[in-house]
C-alpha cells in the first residue's frame, strides 16, 4: 500500500477532556511552553556574581573568599580515582568494553547501594528498587514526570530553589507573587521559631518535599519528627519526595539517615540520594533514587499504579544510564579503602564547619546546623536584612556567603555559609570576621 | 514573625484556563500522570528477548549471533582513553580538581564541537549555541518541555520509538490504535515507494522530527530533501528536531551532515548529535544539542520566545552537566589522533554494513541503506511479516534482527540488520544467511 500523503489520526477517543480542550484550540505555529515565563531570572547566584564583581573592581587588592555555593573543592577519593581508571581501560579492550548499560545501573553498583546504604540501617530496600542517575537536582526535577498536575503540592520556605522551579516548568503552580511565593504551591516555613522543622499542614497536601539534613538551614529531622510526616503521609495518601542528599554528614546516632528507618515510609516515600557531597562527585556525576515497589498513587480511574513501574518506564524511554567508568567510581565508594576515605573527607569538610560555628558565635552572631551538615545558617544580627548582611560581610571582610531570602520568604534575615572549601580559606574568612565585623 | 500554620497561596490570577480547571478539581490523593498508561510496554524488545530465549532453551547448542540492537562493540579510541585517565588524575589534585561545571557544558569541548563539527562545514553555529549533555535519548525526549502541549506533532513511520513514547509521556497524543498510532500524532510513513524520504505534509504541522541517516531505515536525506523540509518549516513556522546521531557514517560528500548546512535552517531548526556511535560512547555517555540563538516560538500572548533561552534554563535548572572525566574524553575526539581513530571505528562499522548489503543481495533479498548508515534494511521476502521473517532467520540461521514492525506501521514487511558487531560475527551470520537461508 502506498501512502503518499501525511495521515493525520482524529483525536476521537482521548481520555483527558483538558486535553481535548488544548487539542481544538491548536496554534497557527509552534508554541512554547508558557509556564517559563513564570520562573524568576535565577536572579540569586547572579545577582551575588554582579555585587562580588562590582566589589572585586573597585577593590582590586582584596582577597575575596567565597564560602557561597555548595560546591565541593577537595580531590576524589584514591579508591574511587582507581576504579575509575581501570574502567576506562576495561574500555580499550573488545572483551571488556561496555557499550549501552542498564539504564536503572549496573546490578553490582545497585546492590551495594541497597546492602550498605539502606539494609545495613535496618531499611528494607532491594537492588531492584535502586535508579542509578547522574544527578539528584536531574531526578528531584524529572519525578514530577510521573505525577499529574492536580497534586497540590508542599515545600519548605527557605527550601532548595530547583523543587520549586521544576513545579513551575511543568505548569503545577500559577504565578509569582511580589516575595517570590508561586500561586498553588503550599509553603511550610521553617525558621529558628520552630526549630527549623516545619509544622505538619492543617490541611491536605499530596506531594511534600523534605530535605534532611537541610539545604540550606543545615538542620536535621529526629526520628519522632520523620514518623510525624509518614504518619501524616499515610492517613492522607500523600508522597514525600525525601531529599538526603547530606546525610553523610550525619554523626548523631540518633539521627535517621534514610527516611525508610521510619516504619511505614516504604507506603508514602521517595527517597533522593548522591554521591556528590559523601565522595565528591559533583564534577563526576552520579546520583540514586529509592522507589519502593508497593508505593502507589491514583489514576483518574482511581485505581491504584506503582510509581516504581512507572519510574521505571521513564528511566528506560529519557535516559540511558550513568556512564560506566562513573559507575565504577560510585561502587569503590564501598570498598573498604572507599570507606574510609569518604569518611575523612566528609570529617574534613564537618571540621571546617565546627570551626565556622565556633567563630561566628565567638564574633556574636546566633548560628544553626552546621553540626550534622556542611551547612552553617546565620541569623543576621541587628535585624539586617539577608542582602544588607551580605554587602556588610563582603566589604568588611571580603567574604562571600548567600543571602537566605534567596532560598524563599522566610529565609529573609538568614545567611548561609558554606563548609565546603579549604582549610585555609574557612580560618582565613573566620579571622577577618572575628577581627573585623562589629555586630 | 512567627507563622505556626503551613499557608496556602490562593490561585488568583493564574494565566491557562486549563491550569484552572486542573486547580479545581483537585485530587484527595496523590494521583500519576495518566498519560503513562497509554505507553505500549515497550514490547519490541521484550518480546525479541523472549523469542530467543525460548529458542535458546530449546537449541541449546545453537550459537546464536545479536544484529539485533543498535549497540557498538569496539574498543573506545585511544585518544578518548588517554584523556580520560589524564581527568581522572586531576580530580585527584586539589589544584586540578573539578566540582559543579557549567550545565551546559565545558566552553573547550563546546568550542570544539562548533569549529569541527559545524563551522568547518559551512555551518554558522556558536560554541555557545551547543549544549553539552549525556545522551540525544534524553535531549530528544527533554526538548519537549520547553514547548507547548497545543502543538501539532509529526513523526516519520517507522521511528526511533522515544520520539513517540515521549510525547504520549507529556500528554501530547491520545491513545494507540491497534496498529499502535497514537491520536494527535501525523505519521508521515517512509517506505521503498518514497524512497524512504517522508513526503511534506499538506497540512500544517509545528514540530517535525527528522532523523538522517536514519534509524531503523539506513536512508540518507539530500540537500534538497531537507531544504524542501526547512522551506516548510520556515513558511508555517514549524520546529524540525533535526537527529543527526548518525552522521559520522555519511561518506558521500554530497549528503548534508548537518541541517545548518541549509540555508534558513537556523530560523526553523533544532539539531542532536552523538557521540555514542562516531566515538563508541553508548557506555560512556556524551552526547549534544543546538540551539540557535535567533530561533524562536510562540507564547501564549503572541510574542516570539527565544527557545534558547528557554532550553538553557531547562538546562540550568533540571541538569547538573556531563561528567568532568567524559567531557575530556569527548574533546579527545577533535584530536589529530581522535579524528583518525574514530574514522578508522566508523569505517570498520561500514564495512560490516557493506559485507551485510552484499552477502543478502546474493541471498536473493532486498536491501536498502547501510551504505551511508549503520543499518541495512531489509525488505522482507514473498511478504511474509516482519515477525514472521524474524522467525525464520533465529530458526534457519541462527540470526537475530529487528523486526520493522517494531518502529512503526510502515515498518511491516521490513526488517533491521545492524552493523554494529565483530567482523567475525558478521561475517559469520551472513555465511550462514547466504548458505541456509532461502528466499
Amino acid at each position: 500500500m502506498k501512502k503518499v500523503e501525511a495521515i493525520k489520526v482524529s483525536p476521537i477517543s482521548i481520555s483527558s477532556k483538558l486535553f481535548y480542550l488544548g487539542r481544538f484550540s491548536q496554534s497557527t505555529m509552534a508554541t512554547i511552553n508558557d509556564n517559563y515565563l513564570k520562573l524568576k531570572a535565577g536572579y540569586l547566584f547572579p545577582e551575588i556574581a554582579r555585587r562580588v564583581n562590582a566589589f572585586a573592581e573597585a577593590n582590586p587588592d582584596a582577597k575575596i573568599i567565597r564560602l557561597g555555593i555548595g560546591d565541593v573543592t577537595e580531590p576524589l577519593p584514591e579508591a574511587c580515582r582507581t576504579a575509575m581508571i581501570k574502567a576506562v581501560e576495561e574500555m580499550g579492550d573488545r572483551a571488556t568494553f561496555k557499550g549501552y548499560g542498564p539504564e536503572q545501573g549496573y546490578a553490582w553498583l545497585r546492590e551495594k547501594i541497597a546492602k550498605y546504604d539502606f539494609q545495613a540501617r535496618g531499611c528494607e530496600i532491594d537492588a531492584s528498587e535502586i535508579f542509578v542517575s547522574d544527578g539528584s537536582k536531574c531526578d528531584t526535577g524529572n519525578i514530577l514526570e510521573i505525577f499529574g498536575h492536580d497534586n497540590t503540592i508542599a515545600v519548605t520556605d527557605p527550601v532548595y530553589p530547583v523543587y520549586v522551579d521544576t513545579n513551575v516548568m511543568v505548569g503545577n503552580t500559577g504565578e509569582a507573587n511580589d516575595k517570590g511565593e508561586f500561586e498553588g504551591l503550599v509553603y511550610l516555613p521553617i525558621t529558628a521559631e520552630n526549630n527549623f522543622t516545619a509544622t505538619i499542614p492543617s490541611q491536605k497536601v499530596d506531594l511534600i518535599y523534605l530535605c534532611f539534613p537541610n539545604n540550606p538551614t543545615g538542620a536535621t529531622a529526629t526520628k519522632e519528627h520523620l514518623k510525624a510526616w509518614v504518619d501524616y503521609a499515610r492517613a492522607n495518601n500523600s508522597i514525600i519526595f525525601f531529599d538526603a542528599a547530606y546525610e553523610a554528614f550525619i554523626t548523631d546516632p540518633s539521627i535517621p539517615h534514610s527516611i525508610y528507618e521510619i516504619e511505614g515510609a516504604r507506603e508514602c516515600a521517595i527517597e533522593f540520594r548522591s554521591f556528590s557531597k559523601n565522595a565528591g562527585f559533583t564534577g563526576t556525576r552520579c546520583a540514586l533514587t529509592v522507589v519502593p515497589k508497593n508505593l502507589t498513587a491514583k489514576a483518574a480511574d482511581g485505581s491504584d499504579v506503582e510509581l516504581w513501574k512507572l519510574w521505571n518506564r521513564r528511566q528506560s524511554t529519557k535516559f540511558n544510564g550513568v556512564s560506566y567508568i562513573v559507575q565504577r567510581g560510585a561502587e569503590a565508594v564501598y570498598s573498604e579503602a572507599g570507606q574510609a576515605q569518604t569518611k575523612a573527607l566528609v570529617s574534613f569538610y564537618l571540621e571546617n564547619a565546627k570551626i565556622i560555628r565556633e567563630q561566628l558565635t565567638a564574633a556574636g552572631l546566633a548560628v544553626y546546623g552546621g553540626v550534622n551538615a556542611p551547612y552553617v545558617w546565620v541569623k543576621t544580627p541587628n535585624s539586617l536584612s539577608s542582602w544588607d548582611f551580605f554587602d556588610k560581610l563582603l566589604h568588611t571582610c571580603n567574604v562571600v556567603g548567600t543571602p537566605g531570602s534567596g532560598f524563599g520568604a522566610a529565609g529573609e534575615g538568614y545567611f548561609r555559609i558554606s563548609a565546603f572549601n579549604s582549610r585555609e580559606n574557612v580560618e582565613e574568612a573566620m579571622k577577618r570576621i572575628t577581627e573585623k565585623f562589629k555586630v
